[in-house]
């Protein structure tokens, strides 16, 4: 399935190697005004940079294709459209024979019968950039209700403070290795009501999207895990007439927006590309020794940040649209 | 929505306090045996029972009906019926008129404009009957298929011992209290190849099928947030001419199913209703306070176990029907 | 695919062999009272009765089993059962070994690779009730906004006279042989903007609705085929002051509706199975020649009556929640 | 919704007066040779020419943006681009302020709140270029399943002589008015068991496709609305060693494809824009004359046997590739 959403609804296309990747956005609500420059900068902030990051120089320039008419949205869907460019597979063609360890090579093979060698082909970041856009509209439609959604990497291999944070990547990456993060994404001034019981549920849609982002391993919401090593007295959030006095639930209870800020955190694993030496075998079953070198990021972590914001507005423009639809409707 | 999945769907209706709470299971194909001897037995066990869990008796009987003929499906749906008893809705009645601290009651009549006190309505317990039973579904046609699906509590308050946690326990339920806990649920022999990529992700499903349960805050596959202290070299899964070499992944890589033992894990928080006073507001937004005695879990992490186990094999069966369908399929 | 509707939702379940038939409906809204005592009508009507139909004897009775509270929906799925009686496939085996002339026989075993002969398993008309029973919870929720649906008989065998309708009925009984017939069903008090364009078209719905009923042959709207015969000087709907000047357009123009009466017609073809000799071939694939003796309706359009009406009242239910819903709804 | 089908699935976007129109067609199998050429000269026959057509140039040229490699489909969505050109909205500009009869004008401002005067939007002929493209990939996909899909209009204003066609849309032409016709869309060579019984009949969304085309008023399959006077011993299709002996069900028994040419008709209203003069309203509520003058077509049968083939060719690819994936899989 290429297609995310109930209400809030995309479709994505396209691979790196191909002419472009894009999405259409069906389900926008007629009158938001919406321009380019409103997915622009989320696209650029994907695009690797810094001394943090890979230098992959990957240029996208994102066209409105249809559902915008004299500058505000027609309730038609959105079509946008991102051209490929820097599309140098020859970086991977000496991996075409092995499976490099971490990655989705083995089980694509074995799903698909081709190993889709060149970048990736649809499971590969480029994809992404095709969801940020379309998470970038969400965004705009969620800042008309005063909804905002930031995040930002709170952890890098267990460090927390930002020096201990870019000394870890450094000599990992000089080691030729890499290090995994944790991932902190939160959304402000959301209304009560969003989500529905049973299958409909803001934290389970939470949840796939961020699992869905590549390199994640775990999704919590709140305490999250910290909340199984808590007592019922201390994790329950209490009420006075000014409304709840603390926010342990991360602003989901029962499925249902609370109205508290929305807080989420994903782990994120450590690049499996590393030039570190690795055992694997190749497609002939013989055992090699890989060492991947190339453009890749010591720490994803850093790179995901507008990937899962994007996740986070498309949810939560989702269920607001299904609160305005459905919620609290009577005969 | 109250439907779930695309291949393998079921759609789940009944409240606590109607007659009766069920599903209809569409997708099962034909020519599986099937019969209530393979799901009453999962029903058992979500029954509450043994010195940890509360003494609510709540004898789920299962009934098919539809689907099955002479003892094997016919690739019809599957109905199941499980007609609800012991509805003490007396229990609750002093409650109706707060907000309990940790439950839905505020959001629910934030969206829905009803509080639905009694037993929670469709947000309550009773409606994981009807998951469990299609969850039996489920697991019956994976065992077809060699696969099998467990679940068990790895820790409860901190404590992975047995005698550890039955103590605390019940050191939290003298005081009133009650504790959070971690379950583990585990698919092993799944075939390699399970889940697409983009939007079907197996792990997505998955962390939507456990986020979804009830008083859930958090799902890590694998290593999970571990994954996020290691460094690629520890964390990649190396292979040799017999396969992998170890499971970090935990059985999936890239939204793909390895064909190595899937490995999942949820934190469950400590269950909202406690004997201990809390404060709160009521209706009219009048600072109370409240005790909620009656018949509850100190620990609801050994009630989750099998719905746990339900919602993996359900998300298992759908992956395995769109793979027998789709996977690697060409012209 | 066993589900109906994008709003208004309708799973069925049930086969004719099996203990029960029956239908979830998801997604009607909370506060429309709602009994049995609103369904059984419609139900009884569906049953075979009167001089021109087949004596088959079915009493359905409907039990609701969800999503009612205190005479009042909830806003959860109503689960509705019918308890199968009345099963007397003997009468069927006698045809096991052959495929009947206009029956499904063929193309099921060719599809499924079983011939499922007894009384047509999900493909006959004890799946129907389902439908009717789930029409008439559409049907009342239609009332609340003085929709109102009705079907008819307007022709049988080219004649539209009551009394000729009868008598084509009788001497086609009288020959062991049976008759078409034309059922027209109206929907008055309709607002307008139900439906929305390209590929949630009413017409295209109630044609879908309408096509998917057994023996349905053809689905017209206004002046239906007559319009590929007019001029468009005569087929176009003049307006002035007080509205629409005419009617051809049958109630949907461009998808969507009108405001005037929708007014579809279904071609009803001649009950297939006939006493009357007819060719055909066995499993082996020899001729023979079989007389379908037994409860036969000699013109199946009197009973599709109720269940055209309910299909008109799922469309328009599942119109009108798209509408209250989405309908106008601009940033 | 803007997405059509289950399994071969159709997001369509674009309106006439902005950047672009194009699909996003899901669900194509890998392997499928394909390319611009598949696709362009079902693009060109869509487009106005010849005598009995309105002038309006319309060159549309499609691009493949995603889901091809070398040359071959690789599973992934396929986007295919059509620019708009030709935009000569001027011609609507005199009619911004009334309601053409016939024209969806009405229900439209009913509906969102907006006329949407300059061509129609979404509802105009322009979005249907989406819809042929993505029925041209379909087609390129039946045919490697040996199956053609042909469509020719076969009666025109009561006429099924070609001279007589001719001079029927002729001297409506010369007096201002308009002609509808009737269009005749076949597939040959269709295996047997496409489509799936309840709500997955073949023959439902035949209708449904075709109804949904704009100016259908009417859709029937094999005798259609001529099985209505048939008798039952005229109408069933008789069997014998070698199959079926006749093919009055037009090629769909129970939902089911047959095996037989499947064989459907529309009637085509006839166009709503003439020069005559009409009575209407304008958006004050005062009556009005009106004279619809520029590029109409005087018959839109002709313009609309593309669409027809398109449709079918989508439905067909759909059921297909449910045949194929789900068809007779016992456990």
């Amino acid at each position: 399935m290429n297609t995310f959403g109930q209400w809030f609804r995309v479709t994505t296309f396209g691979e790196s190697h191909g002419p472009a990747v894009g999405a259409v956005v069906d389900g926008v609500p007629p009158g938001l005004p919406l321009s380019e420059a409103d997915i622009q900068p989320m696209l650029d902030r994907r695009r690797p940079g810094g001394p943090l990051a890979s230098p992959r120089k990957e240029p996208d320039t994102v066209e409105i294709l249809s559902g915008v008419f004299k500058g505000r949205t027609t309730g038609t869907p959105v079509a946008l459209l991102i051209r490929n460019r820097d599309v140098r597979s020859g970086d991977y063609d000496a991996l075409r024979e092995v499976f490099r360890p971490g990655h989705a090579d083995y089980t694509y093979l074995q799903k698909y019968g081709l190993r889709d060698h060149r970048g990736g082909g649809r499971s590969s970041g480029r994809e992404t950039a095709a969801r940020v856009a379309a998470g970038a509209v969400a965004a705009k439609f969620l800042m008309t209700h005063g909804i905002g959604v930031t995040g930002r990497v709170v952890e890098v291999h267990g460090e927390r403070d930002a020096a201990a944070m870019e000394e870890a990547v450094r000599s990992a990456a000089a080691a030729g290795d890499s290090v995994g993060g944790i991932v902190e994404v939160t959304a402000a001034s959301v209304p009560t009501g969003l989500g529905s019981p049973v299958f409909g549920k803001l934290d389970a849609a939470i949840a796939a999207a961020m699992m869905g982002i590549g390199a994640v391993k775990g999704v919590e919401i709140g305490e999250g895990f910290a909340a199984a090593r808590l007592f019922g007295s201390e994790n329950n959030d209490p009420m006075d007439a000014t409304g709840f006095l603390s926010n342990h639930a991360g602003g989901v209870l029962g499925g249902i927006s609370t109205g508290q800020e929305i807080r989420v955190r994903l782990a994120v694993k450590p690049t499996p590309s590393i030039a570190m030496p690795q055992q694997t075998v190749d497609l002939r079953g013989d055992e090699v020794e890989v060492s991947i070198r190339g453009r890749h990021d010591p720490c994803i972590a850093f790179r995901l940040v507008p990937v899962a914001e994007a996740m986070l507005a498309l949810v939560l423009a989702d269920a607001l649209l299904e609160q305005r639809a459905l919620g609290g409707k009577r005969i």
